[in-house]
């Protein structure tokens, strides 16, 4: 080990494609090292697509990002390549299996013959070889509820309230805040207990309201939050998504998550140094006055594509997590 | 080993709960070092439940009884049972999942992701930890037409003609002959290899005109049968089937086969004891006629199911093949 006195255990929270790419740069902390004990915590609020009709029909917790999550572990071998392959295969038919995701329907018949949601995230990181668990945020299926302004064209001040994963990510309004429903689901054990040891919990990045928010919308999930010696990494979107945070810079996308859990310590932000560009000033203020350090980093994958770099957002952690 | 001079190689032939019982009855004799080298070859005509829907909608071999026949080789560790019953898991929901099993849809996924159907298989056998190698009889998906008798109510000695594995297995009618459709499908060249290299061919026991026969009536699959240097056994039903050979004794499941495939040697014909009762003589007889021996062994569960029992069967197996 050559970053720093002991590896470190990292709980890293999101869902989809953010989570995937924060899992990615995780990993390569694990082969370098720096990081013995790798968990990832996803959302279970998505109501559209494959998820969407599974948890219809089943009433489960919507599979999806936890399968995203879960192949973004996998390991790096033919054996994990080829079921990770499988498991993210999405059906292109013409009939009731157009769109379905073959790990979707795997997780859920393990739910189903298991009858224990983490035992069968379990079995499925063991079919992968994954490095590290994937845990969900809570065992109660959820839905978001988000206020959001400007849908009343006769008050533009009003507030609505609309309810559901895709449609609050897809809102041509502005949203003022988001809660859960039910407001108070069912805690999951072993993500509270990985929170209370974990090293480091990393928040984000990802879609902001409806992957990185909802974790601190759990009421126990965000007392282990508040309550953890962990330092708290806050990794800030390279751009404002259309429809949920649209025209949203990095300031408003911090000053969102705060508004929703005051109580967070925040020990680190990270965000990337182009897409903050001429803000840099104010963002470093408003971090401190948060009482977090900012650090910034080119993070992003240079096409064009806003997303974050593995490789660089490795780079990035090890900085953070190793003080180096 | 302790039984023959050398290990065998053994492919055994079938469908459905028959070939299932077949193959945990020749799983023992691996165990026991009779056999060294098990390949199960499963019918791909089915067209109902949850394999017709799949074949439906995505022109796939119909993959149900490639499933049943994967999970009756599953090795006998937790590793294996798990995922045997997970893949053997049936979908009770309310709506489009409905009826659907796991590995079904596994199995679809893995030939729309690998593009080889053998390949898939053995990924399945692989995470199944499976004794023996499961292999489709043909590539082409597959229905079977019967001539039956007795539907035309006008004309009771009319054959009509009905396609479909479901139509067939349930008709009123007496069958007279099957057919596949296509005629000509494309063979499996692992199967034919498998066949030429086996020193034993088990056909039965199972639906006989909808998952033993079948396999006769691939073009390229029955020259494999007659050619071989294996010999072959045929494995009779405990009783007849309601639907597709109500009323059919020992002898007139023996003469429709016989009637499909004259050319074909049979080595040794296994019947169960008890089954056959008075009519031993005669199926003696029968037996002698078509150059074969027989070998009768009470080889049924005696709870009434009308079963083969896996042990007994065995027995009867290591008898034969043996020749103890």
């Amino acid at each position: 080990m050559s970053a720093s006195d002991r590896a470190q255990s990292v709980v890293a929270f999101g869902g989809g494609h953010g989570l995937s790419a924060s899992l990615h740069a995780l990993r390569l902390l694990v082969a370098d090292l720096v990081i013995d004990d790798l968990t990832a915590v996803v959302t279970i609020a998505d109501n559209g697509g494959s998820s969407g009709r599974l948890r219809d029909e089943f009433g489960v917790l919507p599979p999806g990002d936890l399968r995203m999550a879960l192949a973004a572990l996998c390991g790096d071998h033919q054996w994990g390549d080829t079921w990770a392959r499988v498991l993210q295969h999405r059906f292109a038919g013409h009939g009731e299996m157009n769109g379905h995701v073959i790990g979707n329907l795997l997780i859920v018949g393990l739910w189903e013959q298991l009858g224990d949601p983490v035992a069968a995230l379990d079995w499925v990181g063991r079919l992968l070889g994954t490095t590290g668990r994937v845990l969900p945020m809570a065992l109660t299926p959820l839905d978001i509820a988000a206020h959001v302004r400007g849908l009343d064209t006769a008050d533009p001040a009003a507030t609505t309230t609309i309810r559901g994963q895709v449609e609050v990510a897809t809102t041509a309004g502005e949203i003022v805040s988001i809660a859960l429903e039910p407001s108070d689901p069912e805690p999951c054990p072993e993500t509270l207990a990985a929170v209370g040891a974990a090293d480091w919990v990393v928040l984000g990045p990802g879609s902001w309201f409806t992957s990185v928010m909802p974790h601190l919308m759990v009421p126990q999930l965000r007392d282990a939050l508040v309550r953890t010696d962990a330092r708290v990494v806050v990794v800030l979107n390279l751009v404002d998504e259309a429809g949920e945070t649209d025209g949203f810079g990095p300031i408003d996308h911090l000053a969102a998550l705060v508004e929703h859990a005051p109580d967070l310590r925040i020990h680190t932000v990270l965000a990337d140094l182009e897409s903050v560009g001429d803000d840099a000033g104010d963002l470093h203020a408003a971090v401190a006055s948060y009482g977090a350090a900012l650090h910034l980093a080119d993070v992003a994958v240079h096409d064009g594509s806003s997303h974050h770099d593995p490789q660089r957002l490795a780079a990035a952690y090890t900085a953070i997590m190793t003080g180096r």
